[in-house]
């Protein structure tokens, strides 16, 4: 990740700034505000504002409780209650505002989250930086064979070596020919005066979907941990968790008490359905469990062994 | 408006605390914040906490515009554009959060606005303060005759006084009947020691519509602004209006130049039709313009005078 | 439930619509169309519009994963999936409308449900009707010892008598006040020609909440699921329990297959936490568990031994 | 806009059935229910269902207003009425869903409107047609020099020619390595058995923004107003407009007093801000108005000019 002069300089301006405030603060949370933390090969998340802290989803949870609240006597306590109780609204009192700079194809992925606050950049108004996302040959993965969404074995040798070129030059010469239409460089200089150039609305449908945008994207905590249970999930795209597992850093100097019972409450839970759970029982008790007599489909089956490690149990 | 003892402590807590932060502050709100702004007889709004101020949403507007913005020069110019143009993303990006104390009737108004987060004081797990919504005399007014949804003349005298003396004391009786029914005073007292108290989340049926509830209340600044366009409008109902004139105070001290915006271009804003613009060319140019020949309906064309305040035109 | 001759005929107009449409229909959810389902004492459900049925989850899933679904071969076991999952999206693509009359106490709690459409009866305009929630005796419980918010054993005898006679009388006092200072009966005749009535918006906070209201509630089918999930659970109140009852058959009419797969993965389902798991799975190699190694709290070893039917393990 | 057999198929099967129903049901929509209609050159709308027409609006705004809405006597009365007043929530009563084939940098546009449901075609789990969107000559304009979102002159000529050149082949070319990358083709045949394809998940990034994706786009009557006033506004984008005027002629058909209404109120309006509206009154009165007396910037009176067609006024 690069960034230019003008973006360091902004940085070092805001970060330079010293308010006082009657706010609640969260102190680790200060001392990354508004760095550029790199993600991708061009990509940052950086934290530029935030309200709140562990103590608000308290505060507001007595709220609402009243005095019914006073025997949880710790706020971790309580914090750890309201999220093993799927409580929500309390997490809902604190917020917090992401600059991203990421690839399309990511932002079209996380827009789906709707419930949050956006402005991106718009190559309606301006012309897009001239980055574009090139995966690392660690990341070059086969199409999963028997998951239709997932990544298979990576891909080696020349092959990967092809695709890569392949990236590279189309996502290249693709900029090259939006700059050709728009009459314009990136810098702003224009290459041939006698012609005018195309509507920057139009030009942009050149670009590729590894192209960088980026956003300021402001949620509530509530709302960031549902998106973070999802995109940190092993199950989510590898460049959208790479996203996501900044995020949780910057979760856990914000509202580190809530982190940890995130972690233990959400990210790690198993559900077991009815059927799931009586299979379970019996097999406490001892009693042998065949997927035969189980009223499970063999997906079910399978990921219910797999999720207590029961390997010898597949079918 | 009284304070108990406690509620005035922990204001002085919180307005003691002098934090250090990189975030932007907005000195004339943090002047205020956690104070009890009284309202009503016993409510009161608290803004207890707030994220961004103007600045943030110019910060956001420029990123979505990038260089395409640098036309416009002052922040000031760009918040009346983006406000005159109804551009909303941009004020998505400030937070606030209130603590109201508001009777339970205003409350069922207020909650109809659903893009906020709310946490309100649970009568399931706790009592009830002991405080009930009477009007001031001089809001006693009479059913509206020609709107159906408006208050029209003043009830004066001895109707007037028999009225209060209904809402004081059903209000009262009702609240005894619901210490009676729990079994308990509202500060804790058990009234008889052989009786079980009747479960709180049903024995608050008995309350009245005027007792007073809490709750936080959480929104962004366009949404503020949304609330605040109908609610501190005169066609709102006096009592909801109370509040949102206390927080138009808010909103000016937080964010000075979107509040100036916000009246110029959203309170003042007169709308006109395809029709009713017409009409009004027409008597630009010196043209007569009579009811018979409008195509409007009577009461849209009453609408349309009355709002340039040509009464001799009424029909 | 009594319903008015207006209401009777109402309902029997729109049951004797017979339209042929080309959408998908609900043949189970035609049958009870309209029809005012009786809910407490004077409460309905009336299902009075919807759109989709269980084939239009399977068709919006199978647009978003192309021919990456076929190989889930039936609607059943997709829509299974789907759920165990936690799959969104699909469950949007249906929407049903509901009238609801039920008292305003379970309104409030109904209304924290912000992801719906809501039209309800305004007592700024109309009068309320002359109708109040009172328990059945069965229900008159005392206000639980250990959790804040439930409720224990049930009020018996004269004590219970007391208070249905508090609640019928004051309820009733209430009401005829209300007429008074509307200087107005329910069915619209004058009480004193010399009079002017107070302002209805007024009038009204004189009302209890276990007044009767009502209103149009729409809302897609996935968050009907989670309104579902939430209040027809045993920790619900069991007054909005009622409706959840009642709705949920409707659910099981509307899309039978969706219904299924809800009871199975969502209502019956049982979550692990990480620490959780790891007790479950040593219980099942045969290992002996006692609360003192497992690092949980009392609350949360005594939750999850309950969950597994283990009351001899309970500290 | 060319189907292939199976949606030709799908569509006709579609529209034969014909179900009975208990349901309003909207007889021009009924007519056009399912039929792709084409946009730009290759992309379609379609209505696949629909929830409520015109008389559920009224149905809705009579519930809330009960007795207080019998003077408004006819339902377009009564509709008109609730669009000038911007009233929200009876619109809300009504539903629709779309099936839109579109360019990628439309849907980008489209999805900032948060509040409705969609299930997109995943580029993740399956390959994406082989199509993109080229403008007609017509519409290749020239970035507008005083509008920084706009379009100016049209470009013409041979420059006109090299422009769609580029377009055409440089999305061609993507398409034919994302195909190479996937070792696949769209007709699902392998082109080199000795190779494994790309991720779909990761080749997908080296498509162009013109390439077609396809959803489900799902929302109520008052999102979809919204979406309209804006997306049919001479100032969007013109392949939006292109989607959003084939919307408006679905929303004619679907709930025809509610279309009217909301062309004279909403799509037609003038808004005047309180400065502005002095000067009109001004005018009227047959006074002088100069720029320089105005106290609005020269941008603002230009707009008031121009929008009351004084062009002479212009500063």
């Amino acid at each position: 990740m690069k960034l230019t002069k003008e973006q360091k300089q902004e940085i070092l301006d805001q970060q330079s700034q010293s308010n006082v405030t009657k706010r609640v603060i969260s102190p680790e949370l200060e001392k990354i505000l508004y760095e550029a933390l790199p993600v991708l090969d061009h990509g940052f998340v950086r934290v530029v504002d935030y309200m709140g802290d562990d103590s608000s989803v308290v505060q507001s949870a007595r709220v609402s409780y009243g005095k019914g609240t006073k025997k949880v006597s710790t706020d971790s306590g309580l914090i750890k209650y309201l999220m093993r109780h799927r409580h929500s609204t309390p997490f809902e009192m604190c917020e917090i505002k992401y600059h991203v700079k990421l690839p399309i194809f990511v932002a079209r992925q996380w827009i789906r989250h709707r419930t949050a606050n956006v402005n991106e950049y718009s190559a309606r108004y301006s012309i897009l930086d001239k980055e574009f996302y090139i995966p690392e040959k660690e990341h070059l993965a086969a199409q999963s064979k028997d998951n239709r969404q997932g990544r298979g074995d990576l891909i080696n040798g020349k092959q990967a070596d092809e695709i890569l070129k392949i990236l590279k030059e189309d996502a290249q010469k693709n900029y090259d020919d939006y700059e050709k239409m728009l009459n314009e460089k990136y810098d702003g200089s224009v290459i041939d005066e006698n012609k005018q150039g195309l509507a920057r609305e139009l030009a942009r449908m050149n670009l590729t979907l590894n192209a960088y945008t980026q956003w300021y994207w402001k949620t509530d905590l509530l709302n960031l941990l549902n998106f973070l249970a999802l995109r940190a999930d092993s199950h989510a795209q590898y460049e959208i968790r790479a996203y996501a597992d900044v995020m949780i850093d910057s979760l856990k100097k914000w509202v580190p008490i809530t982190y940890e019972a995130f972690m233990d409450y959400r990210v790690g839970v198993t559900e077991l359905s009815l059927k799931g759970k009586s299979i379970v029982k019996k097999m406490i008790k001892g009693e042998k469990c065949k997927f035969e007599d189980s009223r499970l489909s063999k997906r079910e089956w399978n990921e219910l062994m797999e999720s207590f490690g029961f390997r010898e149990h597949l079918v």
